[in-house]
């Protein structure tokens, strides 16, 4: 099943009944609409704030939100400057800058197998080959990818991670798991693209530093790391502004920098002011709403599968983030069961074979809990056992 | 001199006293901040509203807003639907997604000489050869263009123009010059990528059906056209939302879709909610302010270069947009004019050999009259006379 037919079938379910586990979105309930509302008409409100708003402007950013992302890195642990920092359409653009920049035809990106679909989709436009990354069960040696690379006839170029609460699986990598990391790309001499999409929405357990912080603690700067950091508001406080942001060495920046203006000139700018009285404004407040609802909800989900799925089916305890991970008996098809879930009991997910570039995972579903109020969620997975 | 460096050169003048013809930008005195400021206000009202404005959405756009679109291409005389239409993020977006669609390293990009810089900004990305349209003067033959390419290890993929008041020259193809664009066209088998940033602000003369309203009128559907039209509401409402469209044969857009959703998934959704509502209601209103307004200051930048310019210097009579092009004496080079304008008489404008793929036209300039009022226009262009 291609992911345009899941896309699909998806378009099916906006009717009355079906509880959805499909889309990976946040829940619309936590948006501050009266405070954006109130951003929106201060940026509008002087001339010359006016002015500036609806303007084109430089593509680097708006200086006031990229200061505000330079001081939010340097509380994670990433000393950046605001020469670090470019701002792009959600954390989306910056995948397929990267990928612009980083790949040709042939060349070979490293990717956990599942990995974020988005991802593959902006790599995929540069004609790369993939190759698994497997870091919690030990990766290839530095020549085994190389040689693969070399023989497809490009060179390894980066290495992509989500490495919190990921998109599709929920998984968290260890500590250990972003060393060796550090460890094979140092062999490879590759950056490493670390997708933070998610790593703001922890429910529990300890806080593991980013791959960027680890790797700035390891060389001194952060001019001089080999990591690549993707930021986003789209799960924090709103997606529809479509404002994200890279993070990396000046030198990568300038290049990002130019990227973006050949691509689409800039971030809408009023999008940009309204962000960033957001963040300054309400930034944790948000987050502390978004980990206390969605907490509920994973635990409501984790529950119910307890509860009701056959000894069979396996899945993962995300401590964060908006997904859960299930796999099924190996005869079971994500596919097909979605088709028998949306016909005959009214639940939709996301079969997990379109996250694994490799075209394995046939047996897996991505179960999102962001959306539907926990004794939905009960309801949903009770129904979905109910076809296993 | 680069852009880069130019672009350095232009962030000296954010001083007072300098008079800039260098960016063509629009005036934000035409912003329309109260209605914005409503509409914002009215996207973010009702929680229902505030959810899909601050949410993810569909990659083809705001259904309301491409709905206005292909009601606005039909006026122009193209019977579009909405599935004709992709909103992107500006027609610069555009742009680059045509780039990515349709060009491979070494195929050929006909272009004008000179033409919109962030054309080639976005084009090069995908490492094509630039070969020359002369619209008014003379193409080659398909037959030449074709050698050509071949000769350089590809194809031709395109032909790029800005049909009317073209940045940065401020001229206008005639109906003769767009059919033998699309007799070229044919014999090539090839795309017309038709830009029309500046169509909508003609101040004067009869208008001339857009390069696509002629193909449709000729092969009688939009659907079988080669055209590819670029529209935006940048030069009309305001540049600052980042919203444009594409409008081509529904097969084409089908492509442009996938590659939005790869890249960025979907334009600020409370964005297009607002300019579909500005659209909507002032649409008119805003485009007769603008013209009146550009009109004023076309007017007094061609009485001064009437009144100051020495007869060694050539310009252009545009009926609309917001440029004017100068050709001076052979032996006197845009940039040089330029350092010497910034400091010895607190002039910017921007050199012509950016505009040029081919590395000519050293002795032009671009000079934007969107944002000085009239009397300073007359006193920068006798400021620039006096060093010549």
């Amino acid at each position: 099943m291609k992911a345009s037919e899941i896309r699909e079938l998806l378009k099916l379910l906006d009717q009355p009944g079906v509880i959805s586990f499909a889309g990976g979105i946040p829940d619309p309930k936590l948006f501050p609409a009266g405070e954006a509302a109130k951003a929106y008409a201060d940026a509008l409100a002087s001339p010359a704030s006016a002015s500036a708003a609806l303007q084109y402007s430089v593509s680097e950013g708006y200086p006031p939100l990229t200061r505000w992302i330079a001081a939010h890195m340097a509380k994670l642990g990433v000393p950046a400057t605001q020469e670090n920092i470019v701002v792009t359409s959600g954390s989306q653009q910056g995948l397929d800058f990267a990928g612009k920049l980083l790949l040709s035809p042939n060349d070979t990106a490293l990717v956990t197998a599942p990995t974020y679909l988005g991802a593959l989709q902006a790599f995929s436009a540069y004609e790369p080959r993939y190759d698994t990354l497997r870091p919690e069960h030990g990766n290839r040696t530095p020549q085994s990818y190389r040689e693969a690379a070399s023989a497809a006839g490009g060179q390894v170029k980066f290495a992509y991670v989500v490495p919190d609460f990921a998109n599709p699986t929920g998984e968290t990598l260890s500590s250990e798991a972003r060393r060796a990391l550090l460890a094979l790309a140092d062999e490879l001499d590759i950056p490493i693209l670390e997708d933070t999409a998610y790593h703001a929405l922890r429910f529990e357990g300890a806080n593991v530093p980013s791959i960027q912080a680890l790797d700035v603690a390891r060389v001194g700067s952060l001019d001089a790391s080999r990591v690549v950091y993707f930021g986003t508001f789209s799960k924090t406080i709103a997606p529809g502004l479509r404002v994200g942001w890279v993070c990396a060495s000046r030198a990568l920046i300038r290049r990002f920098v130019l990227v973006k203006q050949a691509s689409d000139l800039n971030v809408s700018v009023i999008n940009q002011m309204v962000m960033q009285r957001l963040a300054e404004t309400r930034h944790e407040a948000l987050i502390e709403a978004a980990i206390k609802s969605y907490r509920a909800k994973r635990d409501a989900m984790l529950a119910a599968l307890a509860a009701y799925m056959p000894k069979s089916v396996r899945w993962t305890r995300p401590e964060g983030g908006l997904f859960v991970w299930a796999t099924l008996p190996e005869s079971v098809s994500g596919a097909e069961l979605l088709e028998r879930a949306v016909r005959e009991v009214k639940v939709a997910f996301v079969p997990g074979g379109a996250f694994f570039h490799d075209g394995s995972g046939a047996n897996t579903i991505r179960l999102s809990f962001s959306l539907p109020e926990p004794a939905a969620i009960t309801e949903g997975v009770r129904r979905l056992a109910s076809l296993l």
